[in-house]
C-alpha cells in the first residue's frame, strides 16, 4: 500500500527527521512523497524496520527513506534513527494521510441557531444542525447530517464524522474523533415498574467526553441518570459500543467492539476490554486491567489482573477449567469405570 | 445533580402533591424549581426518601420539599406522602426535564410528500423527510434528519430523534420514544440459496410498534417477510438491540442493551432480556421470565423461570454447575489419585 | 400476508411461468395481482408449495395459483412447475415487491460536487450529499440522508438506503443494497502506545464491496490501515455487525447479526457466522465452514466444519461436553463417595 500526498505538498528527508525529532544519516534534500509498506516502496516513500531483521529487507527494497531504532548505526539506505519506528512511522503517515473532511467555511445547507457560537476556521458540512446555544471551537469539522443539539460544547480541532447524533448539553473536548452514526448522549435505561408498566426516569444528567479521545462509528453513550456520563482523556473507543447511564470510563482505556458496559460502572486508567466484553452494573474495575475478548464481568476486578470467562476470573484458572472440561466426559467414563472396579474389591 | 426548571414555571409543593396524587404534610406555597439528589439539594428543590432511613438524611439536608412513602408520618422537612416515592419523583422530575426537542412547526428546509398527512401543533426539525402517504399525529416530534418512508403512520405525541430512519409502512403508536439513530422496517434478512449464490426473498411484512413503547440509540427492528414484526405496548429497548423479521415482542417487556432477537420468535408479557442476550428463532419465552446477561436461549421456555447460561437453563443449576467447573482441575488429580489407590488395593 | 402489486401492472399465468422458466399447467390468462401465504391466499394472488402435503393445503385454499415441485404432475389448482418452488415464489414476489425507493431524478435538496460523475436514471433523494470526484452508477437509488464521501465508485443498480454514511474511496460494486444507518469506511481501530498516551496510526486504506452484495441496518465496516477491507462477491451480511480493518470477508457469505471480525482475518468461500458469532483478528476460516451462535473463534479453522463453543471448537465434541457439565455436580458427590468406600477398603 502506497499513500501519496493527495492534498499537501511533499516533504524532505530532513524535515521528516525533524518532524519525528530523529536524526537523519544520509541525503537531507531527498524528496519524500508517500509513506509505504516494505513491499510496496518506492524511491520516493519512507518505510520503517523495527529492528535489524526488517531493515534487511527495506535494504532490498526501493525505498528511499527508512525508519530504524536508535541501536541501528548505518545502513545502504537514508535513515532516520528514533527510539520508537512504528509511532515514528504514524506520526508522519498521517502528514500524508488525505485531509478528507477539511472545506473550509459553513455550507449554505447548514441549519444553525442564531444564539450558537461558532470558532474560527470551522468545517461545517451540507445539512449539519447546531441547535441553540451550542458551542463550537475552532478548526471543528462537522461532517454532513451532524446533528448538535442545544447547549452542547465542541472543542477546538475535534472531527465528528456524518450522521452523528449530540444531544443536549453534552461536553466534547479537543481534539476529539467521532465516527459515522454515533449517538451521544441519548437517554439513559432507566424505568420505575409497578404494575401498570414501566415507568421512565427522566434522564437528567450530560455525557462529557475529554480531550484526544476517539469513538468509534454506531456506538452510542447514554447521558446520565443525574450527573454525568463521562469519557476520560485519551481513551480509545471502537464501534458498535455501548456505554450506559453514568458510567465512568477512566484515562487511555482501549474498549474494543461491540462491548458493553452496564450503567454506574468505573473503568480505572488504561482498563483494556477486548471485543464483545460485557461489564455489569455498578461496578469498579482496577487500573490497567484486561478482560479477553466475550468475556462478562460480574464483580469488581482488582489493578492489573487479566481476566476472562463467564463470569470473568483469572485468565490461567479459566485456561485450566477450559482444559479440564475437554476432558469432562472422558472423565465421565472413568469415574463409572473406577465404581465398578470398587466394587469388585468390595464383593472380594 | 440538581435540574432546575429552564424553560417552564416553578411549581408549589400543593401543585406538586395534586400532580402525583400525594398528601402535602407542610407549606403549600412553597415555590420549588427543580429535583435534585439528597447530597446536592436545595431549599427550592424537592428530593425523596424510600424509607425511614433515607428520610434521616433528607431531613438533614438542605432541601426544601421530600416526597416520602406513606407510612411516614411527618417530618421535619416539608413532605408529600405517596405510595411509591421513587415513581412520584420521576413524575415531577419529568415536568422539570428540559423539553430539548419541542419546535413548533415545520422547518422549511424538511421535505414533506403533498400526499403525506400531517397532525397539529408538530415539531419537525431541519433536514426531515417525509415520504408519500405517511400519517403524522398531532404533537409529534421529528428532530433533524428524521426519514419517514411512504405509508407510515405515527400516533399522537411520539418523539422521534436525529437521524432514525422509519422504512415504508411501518405503524408506530402513541407516546413512543425512539433515540437516535435507530433502524425501524429494514428488510429481514432472508435469502434461498442455489448453488449460483442466495437469492433475496423479498420482505413484505411491516413493523408495528404499539403505544408507550421506548426504543433506544442505534438499535435495528426489521420488518416481517410477510406479516408484521411486532412490539407491543409499553415494551422498553435499550440501545444496539436487534430485533429480526416476524419476531413478536410481548407487552411490557425489557430488552436491555446488545441483545439480539432470531426470527419468527416471540416473547411473553413482561419478558425481561438482560445485556448481550441472544434468542434463537422459532421459539417462545413464557410470560415473566428472565434471563441473565450473556445467556443464549435456544429453546422454548416456560412462564416465570430465571434463566442463564449458554444454552441458557435454570439459573440455579447454572451456578452449580460453574462452581463445579471451579474444581475441575483439582477433581481430574483426585480422580488419577482415586485410581491409584484402587490399582494398589487391587494388587494386594 | 397478501402483496398485491401497488405500483406496476398485475402479470398473466403465462408471464409468471415464463418469468421463473417453469411448465404451466392451467390457465394462462389468469390474472394475478400478488403473492400470497397459502393461509390468506386468493382467486388473483400466488403462493407456493415445497411438497404434496403443502399441496393439500394449497388445494384446498383460494389461491388462483400455486409454484409446485417438478415432480407434481397435475393438481385441482392451475400449477407453474418448477425445480425449486421456493426461489421461484421468490423471484416472483420480488416483481410484486413495491419498489418504495425509486425516485427518478436528483432532489433539489441534495449537494453534489461539482467533479462527481452521476450515471442515468438514478434516484437521489432530499438531502443527499456527495462528495467531491465520486462516480455513481446507472440506476443507483441513494436514499434520504445518505452520505457519499470523495473518492467514492457506487455501481449500477445499486441500492443504499437512508442515513448510510460512505467515507472516501470505498469502491461498492453493481446490484449491491445497503440498509439503514450503516457505515462502511470509518477508521480503522489502531494505535500505538507509549508512555503518553495511545497515538492514531492513520487507516490510509479503503473498503471494497464486491457485486451483489447485501449490508444490513447500522453495521460498520472499517477502512483497510494499508491495503483495502474486501467483502466479496454475493455475501449477505445482517444488522449490526462489526466488520474491522483488512479483513477479507470471501465469496456467498452468510454473516448473521452482531457478528464481530476482528483485524486481518480472512473469511472463505460460503463461511456461515451465526447471530453474535465473534473471530479473532489475524485468522483464517477455511470454504464452508459454519460457526453456531454466540461462539467465539480465536484459532484458524479448516474447510466445512461445523464449530461452537468458547473457544469454537467441533460441535459435537462441545455438545458432549455440555452434556457433561450438565452431570459435574453429581460427578462431585459421586467421586468423594468413591473415596470413602476406597478408605473403607484400605482400612480393612
Amino acid at each position: 500500500m502506497v499513500v501519496m500526498d493527495r492534498e499537501k505538498n511533499s516533504y524532505t528527508a530532513r524535515e521528516l527527521a525533524h518532524l519525528v525529532g530523529g536524526e537523519l544519516v544520509g541525503d537531507p534534500d531527498l524528496v519524500i512523497k508517500g509513506v509505504s509498506g516494505v513491499g510496496e516502496s518506492r524511491p520516493d516513500t519512507v518505510t520503517f524496520a523495527e529492528n535489524s531483521t526488517y531493515l534487511d529487507k527495506a535494504e532490498q527494497s526501493r525505498a528511499g527513506l527508512v525508519i530504524v531504532p536508535e541501536e541501528i548505526e548505518e545502513s545502504s539506505k537514508n535513515i532516520i534513527r528514533v527510539k520508537n519506528p512504528r509511532l515514528a512511522f504514524a506520526r508522519i503517515a498521517s502528514h500524508f494521510a488525505p485531509d478528507m473532511l477539511y472545506r473550509p467555511g459553513i455550507d449554505e445547507t447548514a441549519v444553525i441557531s442564531s444564539t450558537a457560537c461558532i470558532g474560527e476556521d470551522v468545517s461545517i458540512h451540507p445539512h449539519v444542525v447546531i441547535d441553540k446555544e451550542a458551542v463550537i471551537g475552532d478548526r471543528v469539522i462537522l461532517a454532513p447530517g451532524v446533528y448538535v443539539g442545544p447547549g452542547v460544547e465542541i472543542g477546538d480541532d475535534t472531527v465528528i464524522h456524518a450522521n452523528v447524533v449530540i444531544e443536549y448539553d453534552t461536553v466534547i473536548g479537543s481534539n476529539v474523533i467521532i465516527h459515522g452514526g454515533t449517538v451521544i448522549g441519548s437517554d439513559g435505561y432507566g424505568f420505575v415498574t409497578d404494575e401498570k408498566g414501566h415507568h421512565k426516569i427522566p434522564q437528567l444528567g450530560n455525557v462529557i467526553i475529554e480531550d484526544n479521545v476517539e469513538i468509534g462509528a454506531n456506538v452510542t453513550v447514554d447521558r446520565g441518570t443525574s450527573g454525568p456520563t463521562v469519557i476520560k482523556q485519551g481513551t480509545k473507543i471502537d464501534n458498535l459500543v455501548q456505554v450506559a447511564h453514568n458510567v465512568q470510563v477512566g484515562e487511555e482505556n482501549l474498549i474494543v467492539a461491540q462491548v458493553g458496559v452496564a450503567g454506574s460502572t468505573r473503568l480505572g486508567r488504561r482498563v483494556t476490554l477486548a471485543g464483545k466484553v460485557g461489564v455489569a452494573g455498578h461496578i469498579e474495575l482496577g487500573d490497567n486491567s484486561t478482560i479477553a475478548a466475550g468475556s462478562i464481568v460480574t464483580k469488581n476486578t482488582p489493578s492489573g489482573v487479566f481476566y476472562s470467562g463467564n463470569p470473568a476470573h483469572d485468565h490461567r484458572e479459566e485456561l485450566k477449567e477450559q482444559a479440564a472440561k475437554r476432558r469432562l466426559p472422558e472423565l465421565l467414563k472413568k469415574v463409572k469405570e473406577l465404581e465398578k472396579r470398587i466394587q469388585e474389591l468390595e464383593r472380594s
